[in-house]
C-alpha cells in the first residue's frame, strides 16, 4: 500500500470516489491512500450515498483535508465499512492530540456539537474505496481552525492522518500472518 | 447480533475463543458480543497468536473485563481484524471519558506507558471470533483501577463498551444498505 | 431482514429490480422483501435475462402479485440462485393450500399446464435481488384466479408468502449459527 | 456434479458426512449426490449440530434413505443452508406424489404431524456438505411406509430425489450464465 | 466448461470482452472458450486496460487468432488473472511445438524480441472474462507467419490452444477435489 | 510478499506443508515463498492428496528442491490450484532455458518420460499454500542430474524460480490495479 501526499491544491467534485482514480491521476499500482487539501463541491451524479441524493444534500465546503483510499484485495462492503469507521476513529485519535473533545459517531467527528467531517465508502465490481473530508474552515460547521488547528499544523495533520492509515494497515496484515485458525467447541 | 452481559464472575482460559462457545453458554444463535469479568489464563494449546505460543508467552491477569465477539457473516480474516482493529479504538473511546491520555497501538491500549489490554482476532470455517480483556488491577501491567475506574463504575464500562459495538455494528449494516456502487474512470 | 406490504396497486416495469430500490421507495435500511399487487410490463432495457431480451420477449400481465427479494450479505451469483429456487418453492407451498396440483419446474411454478409465474434474479455489486412475479388473472396464462383464490384471499395469499419467507431467512440464519465445522476423511 | 446411487445397504453413522468421503468411497472427482438405504446412528463425535450434542440426542433409525450432497464450489455457509433447505422442498415435491399431506418446517419435513426426516449442513475449508435422512419404518417417528411408499417404490423414490437434485442444479447453473446484473437506482 | 471453435472469421473490436457475449452469440450456458480468427481494432470505449486507454494506445492488427474465456464461478480479480497468466503459459507451450525460442513475460509472448500478443483480463459483477491474441501476420511485432506458422497448421494451433485450456481447466476442477485441508503449525 | 532462500540443507517430511510453518521458521510475516535443498519422505498422516494416502503411496526422493508457498489473500480453493498451475509453468519455463524437452501435464512435469517433480496444493481456515519439489538425482524418476544441472547450477536454479514465482506474482498485483470493469451485453 502506497502512501501520497499531493503538493497542490485539488477540489473534490466527487468524481475521486471513482475506482482507478488514483492510478489515473498518478499511475499508482497498488492499493492506496491519496491525501490532498481543496475545496468540495460533490456533484449530484457522484452522491454515493442515496440518502444524501434523495435529499438533494449539499456536501460542500471551501476548505477541506481529503483522503481518498482504495483497496482491491477484496470488493466486500462489510470490510469496506469497518475500515471507514476505523479510518474515522484514527482521524479522531490523531486530531485529539490538538483538541481535547472531538466525539465520534459511526463515520462522523463532532466538535463543540457540529459536525467535522464527511464520508462516504462504497465499491465497484473492481476495488473498494472510501472518502473523508475534514473542514479546514467552515462557517456553519466545525472546522480544524476552530480547534485552532492552523498554518503549517494543517499540512501535518493531512500526513500524519494518511501515514497512521497506512500504519495500521500494514499492521494488520502482518499480524493475520501468525495467527492460527480457531477451535470449535 | 446480541450482546449478552453475564452477572457472574467468569474465567477466562482461551478456550472460549473456539468457535460456537456462545452457543454452548446460553443458546444464542446470533452473531453476539458476550462481556463478563473474570480472571484470565491462558493455556498454551489455546494460544491462536503463534507469536505468543512461540515464546511460551504468558497470559495471566487475576481480574480482567472480557469481551468475547463472534461473527458468522464471513470467515474472512481482514474483515475480523478490521473489527478487532475497530473495536478497541471503541473500547478507547468509552476509557477516555474516564482517563485522558490512552494510547492505541493496533489492538493495543497503553496508559503511562503500561500495556492495558490483550486480544486476539481469528477465523475457524464456521465463524470468526475476537477476544479482547482489559486488566481491572494489575501489578506490573495497566489498569483500569490504576485509570480510578473502580467499584461500580467497572461494571458500567463492561456495558458500555459491549453496547457500543453492538451499536456500532448495527449502523454499519445500515449504512452499507443505502450505498450506491462506484463509478470507474 | 424486513417484510414490506404495500397496500395500494404498484405497476412493476422491470426498474424496481434494481438495487437499492427499496431504501428509496420506503427508506428500508435492511434486507427486505416488499409484496405487492400491480400490473407488469417489464421495459425492454429492464430485461436482466438476456433470453428474453434476445428473443424480444413481452413480461405482461395486467394484474399481478409481486415479489421483490434484496439481500446485502453477499454478490454471489450462486447464493440468490439457490434463494430464487427456494422461493419458489414457498411459494408453490402456500399455494397448494389452496390447489393441489402445482408443479414447480425451476423458478417457474405451472398449473393445468400453464405457466403461473415469471422470475428473476442477479446481483449488482452492492447487492443481489429477486423479482417473482404471480399472475392473479390472466386470459392465456395460469392464474390465482383459475385456481379459485380470489378476493380477500388474495391478499392474505401475498402476506402469507412474503411472510413464510421471512420466517425460512430467519430460520437459516439461526440455524447455521449452532453448526459446527466438518471432519475431513 | 454426479448422482451416484449405492446397489447396497450402507448404514449411516455421522462419518460420511465429513469431507471427501465420496472420493474415498467411490473415486468421484466432481460435486455430487450419494444415495443410499441403510440404518442411521450416528455417535456423537460425529454430531455437527451442537444442538444435538448438547441434549446428547440419538439420532437412530433401523432404516432409512439417506443423501449425502458434496459442493466444492464455495465453503459459505449461508450457500449450503439456502441449498440444503431447497433440497428438502424437493424431497417434499417428490413425496407428495405419493402422499399428500406432508409438512416442512426448515430442513424437517413431517406427516400427521409427526417427524420424518433428519437433516444437518455445514462446511471444511474444502468443502461443504448435506445429509439428508428419511425413516423407511419406524415405531415413533413418521415413515415412507406409514405413508404407503413400500417395495419397490422405495428404490423409485431414492433415484428421484437424487435425480431431482442433481436437475435442479444443473438447471441454476444454467440460469446464472444468462443473466446480467443489475442496475441500480 | 465449453469448447467453442468458430469457422467463420470474426473481426474482435472489444466488444466481445464484455461478460454475456458468448451467450448473446451462441447461447452457451457454461463457462467457455471461444476461439476464431481475425482482425483485431478495439475501440478506445472497449479498452478495460486503463494504461492503454491513457496513452491511446492502438490495439490494431489485420489477422489474429482471439480466444474469449469466460467464468462464471467466481468474481476474484486474483482468480482471473492468475487464469489469465496460466493460459499464456499454456499458449507458449502449444506454440513451442512450433517454435522453439518463446519468452513469456507476464500475459505476453515475444519472438525475436517482438511482441507477438496481446491480452486483457478483467470481472463485472456477473463473470470474469479474459481476451488473448495471437498475431497471425504483422508487420512491425511478431506473428505466427515469423514463426513459420502458416496454412492449415493455424487452425491446428487455434483448436489446440483452446481444447489445452479447457483440459487443464477440468483436470484442476478435479484435482481440487481429492485434496484434504492443511494442519496448521 | 517475500522470497527466502534457506542456504542450509532442510529436508521435507510433509509438516512444512501446514499452514504458519514459514512464520513458525523465520518470523515472516507476509506471504512467501521458501526455497530449500533437502530430502524427501512425506509421513501419511502429513498427506493432503487423499488419492496418494488411499494408495499408500511413498513420496521419497533423497534430493529433491523444494518451494513452500503461503498466500494469505484468499483461502479459495480454484485459486490456489491456478496458482499451483502457474507456478508449474513457471519451474517450466526456468528449466527449459537448461534442457529443451520438458513436458508439463497439470501440476507435473516430465522429461523423458519420466516424473520429474511432485506437488500438491490446498488451503486451511486461514492461508493457502503449494509444495513444489523437483527431483536432484534419483534413480527411477528424472532428475536435475540426468537434465544436466549439477554443481553451482543447482543453486541458480532454486533462486531463480523463487523469483521468478514472486516477480510474476508482483507483477500479477500491478496489473489488476489498472484493469477497469466489464461491460455487459
Amino acid at each position: 500500500m502506497e502512501c501520497i501526499i499531493l503538493d497542490d491544491l485539488f477540489d473534490y467534485d466527487g468524481s475521486q470516489i471513482s475506482s482507478l482514480w488514483a492510478y489515473n491521476l498518478v499511475d499508482v499500482q497498488a492499493d492506496s491512500i491519496i491525501a490532498f487539501r481543496g475545496a468540495c463541491d460533490v456533484r449530484i451524479e457522484h452522491m454515493i450515498d442515496l440518502e444524501d441524493k434523495k435529499q438533494g444534500d449539499m456536501i460542500f465546503s471551501t476548505d477541506m483535508l481529503h483522503f481518498i483510499i482504495e483497496h482491491f484485495d477484496s470488493t466486500d462492503l462489510k470490510l469496506v465499512y469497518a475500515r471507514q469507521r476505523l479510518f474515522t476513529a484514527i482521524v479522531s485519535e490523531v486530531l485529539s492530540l490538538h483538541f481535547s473533545d472531538i466525539k465520534r459517531a459511526g463515520d462522523d467527528l463532532f466538535i463543540n456539537g457540529k459536525k467535522l467531517t464527511v464520508s462516504i465508502a462504497s465499491t465497484s465490481a473492481v476495488s473498494q474505496k472510501i472518502h473523508f473530508g475534514i473542514n479546514v474552515t467552515h462557517d456553519h460547521y466545525g472546522s480544524l481552525d476552530e480547534m485552532g488547528i492552523t498554518g503549517d499544523v494543517v499540512g501535518n495533520v493531512l500526513r500524519e492522518i494518511a501515514e497512521s492509515y497506512l500504519a495500521e494497515f500494514i499492521d494488520m496484515e502482518k499480524d493475520l500472518r501468525k495467527s492460527r485458525p480457531l477451535d470449535v467447541i
